[in-house]
């Protein structure tokens, strides 16, 4: 495995500590295989999803690795979706106290999940003040708190790299395809790969309105959005990559597709018709990647990651009945 | 284990058998604990879902038990859902070719769904022809074509005990809740039960429009409805258990709880939001059973089946929206 200057801490040693202890504490990931999706896409499609981890999505691996590691018992974080949820679960798990910051106009469902697994949710403004600010603040006010980062960690790769992991186990794949926002599962995948001695392809699947990922692939310099891009993948609405998973990333992906967001919704339907999967917007990025370029996957052994599946019963409903 | 009188080939050897055989052809049940359900509701709840079996529902254990044991190469069946699905894609692995005789009324996706294994659908006005009198009619013109019953048979009945099986060995629960039609699938966990020597409960979840299991048991006598349920539960829209089905329910099971059609609407969205799970109305009859009657499973380690996946987008999409 390469070494990553900024964050020597990630060594083959340190992978292997992870990869025994953390599937203690995971549900292992779901595997599809589906003869009518690789029909229509000309390849043999797996399905790795992660929609029954625990809280609904991938971030419960991420979340449980970097906090059963951390000495604090007070955690600030900010998401405004999956990430916030992990973290209360684990948080509720490992006895800790978590706060996690959302923007006021969350869905009620996400605020909900948060408390219901004990953590406590404040709400801001974000034309008032930003999410890192009001992290700021309340480090401030909690001397001794940690504040919990959603991809830029090491020990969240590792957590994302068990995944690629069970996925590796499984079968000899030519490409993974993982949805790509902040890059901390897609950069999972690269150090899982890299761990593991495999050949297998690691391939971005990227929301076209926030290309961000694929930009800085193509320029080799890391790139950010201007503003939170308008995408219906909520889950990857990040600016830009993390410093650590870009690094990771610029050598270890082969390539980031862009992917429309009709085409990600459409994704999201056949995994409603044909595998009886309900997937979050985001989720479906990588079969969505499929579609947009099925000519370069011809034929060759694709596992998709599905990050996960929480996502409004309006919003859903809206996708499936195509409005 | 009971002799049936209806069916002495279904002895502990053969269920020995098909508990050895049939595995290997079948996906296994996922199992999912929630925590959240489980503490809405007071008890310890399992979900065992079969909407990942192969054509989206514990059909396809009937199915391939049945065809698999028959020498017969044409078949010929009658459903409007996923039994006529299994039926397709069972005959397909077994280089069968079959007839599905369904409803012209019957949804495009599951014709389409049939057509897509390589089976031939027949469609009926059922105001002009009944299902069983245009399957005799194929039968007169197919000379040596076998008919496949859907759940009046014991390679069904053996078939649907591999669930049974799968979830007995998972834990020590005190009851398995189950959803009733023609009896198939809980007639097969009674045969489970008594065949691993278990003392777990059997319970059936039936549509309250259209209980007439509950009321068989009840008056001790085979009992049945006067004409198909108007019940949101689609795959329990039937006139009455089988005759092997109900000999083997009638003293089998514990308990017939009648699920109002409004609580299993409710039961299909708790899937959704609380387990990201995809499930059809049929599929929800068993922790909609637990809602309607929560105070029967205080304290108890309870499995729910879910019996199967599919359904239309536009009914799936009404149903999350309340409408």
């Amino acid at each position: 495995m390469p070494r990553y200057e900024s964050a020597p801490q990630l060594t083959n040693d340190y992978i292997t500590s992870v990869w025994e202890m953390l599937p203690r504490y995971v549900r292992p990931t779901l595997l599809l295989q589906s003869e009518t999706l690789s029909a229509q896409l000309g390849c043999d499609i797996t399905i790795a999803s992660e929609t029954f981890q625990y809280t609904g999505s991938f971030k419960f691996r991420a979340a449980y690795n970097l906090l059963s590691s951390v000495a604090e018992s007070r955690i600030v974080t900010a998401s405004s979706g999956n990430y916030g949820q992990a973290v209360a679960y684990a948080c509720k798990l490992l006895g800790k106290k978590c706060t996690v910051v959302m923007p006021v106009t969350s869905a009620q469902v996400k605020v909900a999940a948060v408390q219901s697994h004990g953590g406590s949710v404040d709400l801001i403004d974000v034309q008032k003040i930003s999410r890192n600010e009001r992290v700021q603040q309340l480090l401030d006010e909690q001397p001794g708190a940690f504040s919990a980062q959603a991809y830029d960690d090491y020990r969240v790769v590792a957590g994302n790299s068990t995944l690629g992991m069970e996925i590796l186990n499984a079968a000899a794949f030519d490409v993974i395809l993982v949805p790509v926002g902040g890059g901390g599962l897609s950069s999972g995948q690269v150090v899982a790969r890299d761990h593991a001695g495999a050949r297998t392809e690691i391939i971005g699947a990227e929301p076209q309105p926030g290309n961000d990922a694929a930009r800085s692939l193509r320029s080799g310099t890391l790139t950010y959005n201007e503003r939170e891009p308008a995408t219906i993948a909520d889950g990857a609405r990040t600016l830009g990559l993390g410093r650590l998973n870009w690094e990771i990333l610029q050598h270890g992906v082969a390539d980031i597709v862009e992917v429309p967001d009709d085409i990600t919704l459409e994704a999201l339907r056949r995994y409603f018709r044909y595998l009886n999967l309900k997937v979050e917007p985001t989720g479906a990025l990588s079969l969505g990647a499929l579609m947009t370029a099925p000519e370069r996957f011809q034929g060759q052994r694709v596992c998709c990651i599905v990050s996960g599946g929480n996502v409004d019963p309006t919003v859903y409903a809206s996708a499936l009945l195509g409005e």
